[in-house]
């Protein structure tokens, strides 16, 4: 009903517990006050806390001083800076959630997935040795960083060349294809598909909370990070699936050369955390008490998106993206995308990052992303507290003034 | 005596606990075969092993599953993802050693001290909006990475030009200074000296156990590495002391676009370290059976030094740098350097690397520092086995065979 103020989190039959997700103090942090300025700008997942929070130490690692000295994790393996336990459990959890195929595939872990990109981009390019940089697209909407990761130091090797749909220009290209893209949530497919070109497939959203699985990715280069996956994005851990070993080879010395490695304390709690995940997702080792972690967090998603779809549609102002029902191989059910952004577009011909910033509301335009400065990006998965203040923020706008 | 197998470690006075530092399981590896290949190209930094292990827990740090899940450390900060125990950690150990200024510096935390060459690269070049360019250069012997970092991936923002001796080019330049020098430990000063100059310090080994510490340096940008300085190699964590906040801030923003942040778990790791380091300099708070950890560390390093240069006088092949006499501020003691690399001269004009391949012995060779063949970097900080092997083979090389 329009205007009411009813929970966002309703019960969930999935969850093993029974137990609607609790909101922690950290979580709700009621100090925020009902003005405070919303920052939903960046994709910080800290929305996953009251998931590990629960856990209490189930989910703990340790360190002593004397540990993980050396640049070295495995002198023996292409990837000589990857931890072996982290390797075994990037690998479990493909197999658990059969989103990807591991088989067959070189592992290149790197300091998040954007580091990861930039080790692609120079995989693919340097070996071509062409006279002009080779030019890097993807569909409009993309993500918005790709541009600014692509030129920051100006490379010869490759350079930025905007929407993959307008692209005509002869010769190799890379494309990079998001997928659910970043920031609408569809499920994508490369546009280009001429000669000469290559595909970097990134798939940061590919997991059950956001998006039905349904069937396991086998492209040449596959991205993934942990932020996106179990919501720590303070460890900056991302991983390659990577098919040709010339490729993976070179993307291990672009991130040798950049950083000589990935931090080994990140890649052995990294390790942990997706090992509790494949373990939360086993009839067989999960504890009682805990929760499939994937359905948990699509249990959080599902609440969300359904309180914003409502209140989009009492106010009559903005349009959301529709999402098809398809069956998921990992919940055994026919579910939609709930993505981990809301692609908002206003109805009226108005700058809508301008219009909720009148609000105190900070969004990311669509101006970023290569699309209407109509549509903003707007965070889904920040912590409850923040995310309930802008729905009943957004519930207050009731007309879009003049001039915005 | 040439010849002798003495112990390498002699029995230092200024150790607190008057203990010898012991060989443990894990840097003895006694299963080394007497005719392993001996890897000392690289200078990973695993000598300090010991003195960690002796503190068993005392500096263990741990994470629960629920920690440090933002992209964010501290959003008020100029450098958004600086833990800050880490910025205090940090400010702390240079006043203990005296080694350089912080009042007036904003410190820029990054995935090891390479990310950090790149960042001030990155700084000091784009707002300057030159056509080509600008050209980045240093005293031969230099550190062998630095071509590399600056030309992987063609930037068109900054371009290697080899030796700083040589360059007499117009227009803006970076100089990088190495002090103490990788690869020969001498203690430098820029060279070049023209209008449009910028300089980069980087006191990677600027540390007591190194080299007398003379004074605080306070350079326009210092940069700093945890490998080094603790031998936590792995970590990937480094920082810049930045006298320019919007040099600094530029170098933020380099980190944002690269791996946009540092791994916190790292970084709460090497805060941990860096503190404990700090108190065991400690008069009032060093537990008693806490060694010093740079009086340990230095001593060493200094048994290393005594073995390879009676060696070396033995056999007469090969001549090593030599390093004044001078006051360290830090030690109160009248020291010479004690370089983490030995920068070893053949007499005879052959390839020394290939010469040491031949004995199964991994080094650098000179051509690789811009320099002549007939040097090798040999690393002084590997494990005691591997280094003690090192020795023992190093003193059966009697003569130059023809064709090496």
């Amino acid at each position: 009903m329009c205007g009411s103020d009813q929970a966002i989190v309703t019960k969930g039959s999935k969850l093993s517990s029974g137990v609607v997700p609790e909101a922690t103090d950290a979580n709700l942090r009621p100090n925020l006050p009902v003005d405070a300025i919303i920052n939903l700008d960046h994709g910080d997942p800290t929305m996953f806390e009251s998931y590990w929070r629960k856990l209490g130490n189930a989910c703990t690692v340790m360190f002593t001083g004397y540990q993980s000295l050396s640049y070295f994790a495995n002198p023996k393996n292409l990837c000589w800076f990857l931890e072996p336990k982290l390797e075994e459990e990037i690998k479990k959890l493909h197999d658990v959630v059969g989103n990807a195929t591991v088989e067959g595939y070189h592992i290149v872990v790197g300091t998040g997935s954007s580091q990861l990109i930039q080790a692609a981009l120079y995989a693919l390019s340097d070996p071509l040795n062409e006279p002009k940089p080779v030019n890097v697209v993807s569909a409009t909407p993309y993500y918005s960083s790709y541009s600014e990761v692509t030129d920051f130091v100006r490379s010869g090797l490759y350079k930025w060349a905007g929407d993959a749909h307008n692209f005509d220009k002869d010769g190799p290209y890379i494309e990079m294809v998001t997928s659910p893209n970043n920031p609408d949530g569809v499920i994508r497919e490369p546009v280009v598909n001429r000669a000469q070109g290559m595909l970097v497939h990134d798939l940061a959203y590919y997991w059950p909370q956001y998006t039905p699985i349904t069937g396991p990715a086998d492209h040449d280069i596959m991205l993934f990070t942990v932020s996106k996956c179990t919501g720590h994005a303070g460890s900056r851990i991302g991983w390659a699936l990577v098919k040709d070993i010339n490729v993976a080879r070179k993307m291990v010395k672009f991130i040798e050369i950049n950083t000589i490695g990935v931090s080994k304390e990140a890649q052995q709690r990294a390790a942990k955390i997706l090992e509790v995940i494949s373990d939360s997702c086993s009839q067989t080792v999960r504890p009682p008490e805990l929760d499939n972690f994937f359905y948990y967090s699509q249990h959080l998603l599902t609440g969300r998106w359904k309180k914003l779809r409502e209140i989009v549609k009492c106010n009559g102002l903005f349009t959301l993206p529709k999402f098809p029902l398809q069956y998921c191989n990992f919940t055994g059910d026919f579910t939609k995308a709930h993505p981990a952004f809301a692609w908002m577009k206003c109805k009226e011909d108005v700058d809508c990052e301008k219009l909720f910033r009148g609000h105190k509301i900070l969004t990311r335009s669509g101006k970023r992303f290569g699309s209407d400065p109509k549509y903003v990006r707007i965070s889904m998965v920040s912590r409850d507290e923040e995310f309930d203040l802008f729905v009943r923020r957004l519930s207050t706008i009731h007309e879009i003034a003049n001039g915005n």
